[in-house]
This record gives structure tokens, sequence and C-alpha cells, in this order.
């Protein structure tokens, strides 16, 4: 009988794959949300209830939490660059506090009523106390990252991530300007659209493929290709999610069909059709605008002009192009043969582009 | 005829008053804000507006911005400390930036219409994009902080007052929840109530003395001194304000008088009211929660009662004790006889004591 107390190695350090992140992580989350635990309690359990730890009354639940990607590309873009992974895991926690940080405010100002299958921060609080959960995340989120410096890592180099992590989080902001700005605007052309995802949604994962590098022993201009590889990556997620809110399957997404065209998003394959479409269905358009709820018919009447100007194509060609960037950064960045992470970020890169949810 | 390219100098560095600080933290501020210049023209805006430097169609006027009471406290506990007060400058910077990005959720938060005399952001932005302000405003103080160590000071010495910086910002969360948590309920503590101002109002201040000190070369038993007169003053800066709140005039204070009672604020005054009222009183104070709106008879007499109970003496010895412990502690930090910076953060703490507006 295998005695009780034998420990199990939790990640291979030459093969770390997505499930083994979590492990790695957990430890730099808990600390830092720790922070959070003295005076208000209310606070802390906000933040651990949109984590996914607890329920709405604090109590410890299994819920199911993300996915944990942009800890992963960073912690991987360290392996690839020639470092121990576990060396990011500080960074990778620190990241993904802030990706949640942007998700709780984000929720508010969609007024989101549902993320991860669960009433949202702000629908179960207010918006009044989910505007302070994400502040205290964002807050929360620099902890792990100075704590790098704790762990062996030179303050210099700390201080050059913690500078950079502040300006990536004004690249989202600024990204959420542009996209609230959108909202029920016309004539968004397609560079805009790109310029406004990497900001809201490329540019950590930009941030964590350059800062993961550099963690590894990256120089500067390898660190930099890193980045390109991570801002392509997330260039190439945000165009998938924008395919699988028209076009993805309700069970595979967890949202209604065609969710995007009810909730007359401004995402790319509707900003193509709102280019294309000749006079004679611009007024089928215009009802994307006018009518107070779209009905399964005006969906349906959408979904068959998406087809007929050929959009659904052209997304897709536009997904390949960012997927094929992502690639070639990738295998510029990470040039040691047979490298395990490089390969493992490869696969990721792969998996990303044909995702079903 | 004095040549127009003379430089005057801006700051006796051994006699730095308020008013000086102003042109020393204005670079870095400005410098930090530019970092929101690029892509989402509307956030560079919104933030320029809500510091005052900016109309709101973006357009540059002269607009009586904020005090910069907390820059001056680091600037002027670096100079106590016997540092040069310039040193502190880019922390001025940061702790004005962040104290910013607190009044723009705050607005949110409390559904103010006015700050300084104008449209608050949400009102003028709706309360989405004003999120994204404030959230702006939080990342860009970081800027100036982490940029001491390009002027000079130790990386690690940075990374100290940055990790410090997130717990400030944390304590600044929580009382901001425990205040939100405040509306409505009965039964407050003063003990509870203290707490809340402690992190709300006054740990910014004790940040600010405390990190100032360790910038001017201050010993940690000494710059935990500091941290502590800051800690006393922001607490009596805020009982001051309550006693505004009620007790100050229109004229100075630019609020309809006796706001606090009008807006049903929890704030020490009527804490200590509630607290007293006999059975026949506590139905006037019910009155305060029940109808839907206070006149003028109402707020008459509750100021009577407050004058009955003995509320305003109350009041005046608490702010009396905080005053006093503020004293001790900045006379216990800075011991080095005729420390000009020390007689300035005194006298500073004599007029935040008896200001009237």
């Amino acid at each position: 009988m295998p005695s009780k107390n034998v420990v199990q190695p939790v990640a291979d350090p030459e093969h770390i794959a997505l499930d083994d992140v979590r492990p790695l992580i957990a430890p730099h989350l808990e600390a830092a949300i720790a922070a959070l635990d003295e005076n208000a309690p209310l606070l802390a359990t906000m933040v651990r209830y949109h984590l996914g730890w607890v329920d709405a009354s604090g109590r410890r639940a299994t819920i199911a939490s993300g996915k944990l990607v942009r800890p992963a590309v960073a912690m991987l873009t360290c392996q690839a660059a020639g470092g121990d992974p576990v060396t990011a895991a500080p960074l990778g926690a620190a990241i993904e506090l802030l990706h949640n940080f942007t998700l709780v405010h984000d929720d508010i100002q969609d007024r989101s009523l549902l993320r991860r299958h669960r009433a949202t921060v702000w629908a179960t609080w207010g918006e009044a106390q989910a505007i302070n959960a994400g502040d205290a995340l964002f807050a929360t989120a620099h902890l792990p990252l100075y704590s790098l410096s704790a762990h062996g890592v030179a303050p210099e180099l700390v201080l050059l991530l913690a500078d950079a992590f502040a300006r990536m989080t004004i690249a989202i902001v600024q990204g959420q300007v542009l996209d609230l700005g959108f909202e029920g605007r016309d004539g968004i052309e397609v560079a805009a659209y790109v310029q406004m995802i990497g900001g809201k949604t490329a540019a950590i994962v930009q941030y964590a493929a350059w800062a993961g590098a550099l963690l590894g022993g990256a120089d500067p201009a390898t660190a930099a290709r890193f980045g390109e590889f991570g801002l392509s990556l997330g260039l190439g997620f945000q165009i998938r999610d924008d395919a699988l809110g028209v076009w993805g399957s309700e069970a595979a997404t967890g949202k209604a069909p065609a969710d995007d065209i009810r909730r007359r998003k401004r995402s790319l394959p509707l900003l193509l059709l709102r280019e294309r479409a000749t006079k004679a269905d611009a007024a089928i358009v215009m009802l994307l605008d006018t009518k107070p709820t779209l009905d399964d018919s005006d969906v349906t009447a959408v979904l068959r002009l998406l087809d007929r100007y050929g959009v659904r194509v052209d997304v897709e060609a536009c997904l390949s192009k960012f997927h094929d960037q992502s690639r070639a950064a990738l295998m510029s960045a990470a040039q040691i043969s047979c490298n395990p992470a490089r390969d493992r970020l490869g696969k990721m890169l792969e998996q990303l582009a044909v995702r079903e949810g």
C-alpha cells in the first residue's frame, strides 16, 4: 500500500500542461486574496465568489473557475526561453487577478447578469460594492508581482515588469473605452475594431508572453518576439470568440445561439456585415438597432445575410492570419530545437484556434 | 529690465510651503497622464477633466483643482526626515493620482452630481465610462511611483513603497466597503466608524507620511512614527469634515448647510446622536430614515437634538484627541531641533484642525 505521505509532483517541469498550471498558481492567488481578509469580510467574499472559490454566502464550494490561459502563457514562455516555469507562477497569479478585475468591472459596464453560469458580482451585491470588488482585485494583483523579488528575481527586473503591467492595464482600459464607444454606432472600421481588441483582449496575453520570457532569461529582442506571439494569439482568441458568438453551438458555449446578434454586439462578423450590406439589405441590418428585442426570425434573417455576404469566410481568414502570425512569432522566438514548452505553446495555439466554447 | 530667461526657483527647499507643492508635483502628474493619450482620446479627457485641467470638451481651462494636502505631507515628511523634499515629488504625484481614482469611483457609488463645483465624471459621461476613468487613474498612479528608481532611489526601496501602496489601496477599498455597508443601518459603534475612516480617509495620509519619511532617509521605526502622525492627521481631517457637514457655513464649505443631515450620512455626529437619543427623541431620529426628503424644520429639529445631547462637544473632543496624537507622533518622529519641515507639518496640522471648508 503506498504511503499517504508520498508527495506527488504537481508538474513535470519539462512538460508543463494547462492542467498543471492551477496547483502552481493557486498558492500565490490565495496568499494575495488573504490580504483582503481583515476589516471588511464582504470584500473578500465578493472576490472569492467571483473567482469561483465560494458561494455567495462565503461557504467553500467547488465551482468551475477560469481556464488560466494567461498564466499558462506566462509560465510556458518562461520555460520556452530557457527558465524554470515555476519562476513565473507569481507573475501568472498577478496576471490572472488583473484579468479578473477587468471582468468584474466589465460585467457592471455591460450589465451582464451571468458569468461562468453564476450571477455576476454586481447582480448579487449591487453595482457600488462590485466596483469595490474590482478595485480590490486590481490592488491585490500587485502583491504576487512584487513578491517576485522575494523569490530571487532582481528588483530592477521586477520594476520593469511592474511598469509594463501598469501600461498594459492602461491599454486594456483604453480598449474598454473604445468598446463602449462602439455601442450603437455605425461605420466602425475593421482597423479600429482590431485596435480595440488589441487593447481589451490581446494586451494582457502579449504582456504575459513578454514578461514570462524575460523571467525565463530571454534578451529584450527575443522577449519582444514572444510578446508578438502573445499579441497575435490574443487577437485570434478574440476573433474566435466573435465567431462563436454568432455561429457557436449553445451546448459548447453555454450561451444562447447567435447571442451576439441578439445583444447587438459590434463584433467582427457584424461589423463586416454592416460594411457590406447593400441598400436593399441595409433595412434588415437597421432592425438590429431599432427593434426593442430581436426574435428568432430576425436572428435567422441576419444569419442568412452573413451567409450571403460571405462574412464567415472572411472572419475565418482573419483568424487564420493572426494564427499564422502567432505561429511565426513563436517559431522565431523559440529557436531552440525540441523545446517542449514551445511545442506546448504551439499546441495551445492550435487548440484555441479551433475551440468550440 | 530683467531678462525673460531668468529661471525663477519654484521653491526654497528649506521652506517648502503648500503652494510650493503644485509646481513640483505637476510635471510628474502630467507625464503620467500623457500615457493615456494614445488610442482612446475620451479616456485622457475624462481624467484631465476630473483633475480640473480641461473642460468637458477637452479644452484647457483654469479650474480649481485639489489642495494637494497628501503630496504635501509626503514631501514635508521627506524633508523632516532629513531628505530633499523634491525626492518625494514623484511619490506625491502617485498618491494624488491614487486619491483621485478613489474620488471618481466614490462619486459613482454615492451618486454625487458635483465635485469641486463641477459635474462629476459619471454625471457627464455615464457610469460605465467613469468606471474606466477611475481604473485608468489607478493604473497611471503607478508610473510616477516606479519612476523613483530612475530618479536615484534604490529599486529595493521602490518595491517596498510599491507593495505598501497596494496594501494601502486595499485598506481604502475596505473602508469604502464598510462605509457603503453603513448606509441605512442603525447601531454603528464609534469604534467601527473610526475603523472605517481609518481605511477610507486616513490610510493614504498615513502612507504619505511613512513613505515620504523613508525617502528622506528615516529608519523604519522613525518612519513608522511619521506614519502614526499621518494616521491621526487623517482621522482628525475626517472628523473635522464630519463637523463641517453638520455645523459648517454654506459660504465656506460650498455645500448646503447641514448637508450630512439631509443626506442621512452615518457621520460621527449622527452616530453619536443615534446612540444617545432616548425613547422620546428616537422618534425624531427615525424621521431621518423614513421621510422621503427632509425639510428645513426636520433639519432644525435634528440640530436641536444634537445640541440637547451635547454631541458637538464630544465631536470636538474626538477631534482634539486625534490632533494631540498627531502632534505627539510628529514631535517624537522629528526630533531634530529647529527642523523647518516639522514646523510646516505642525502648522498644517493646526490649519486642518480649524479649517472651515
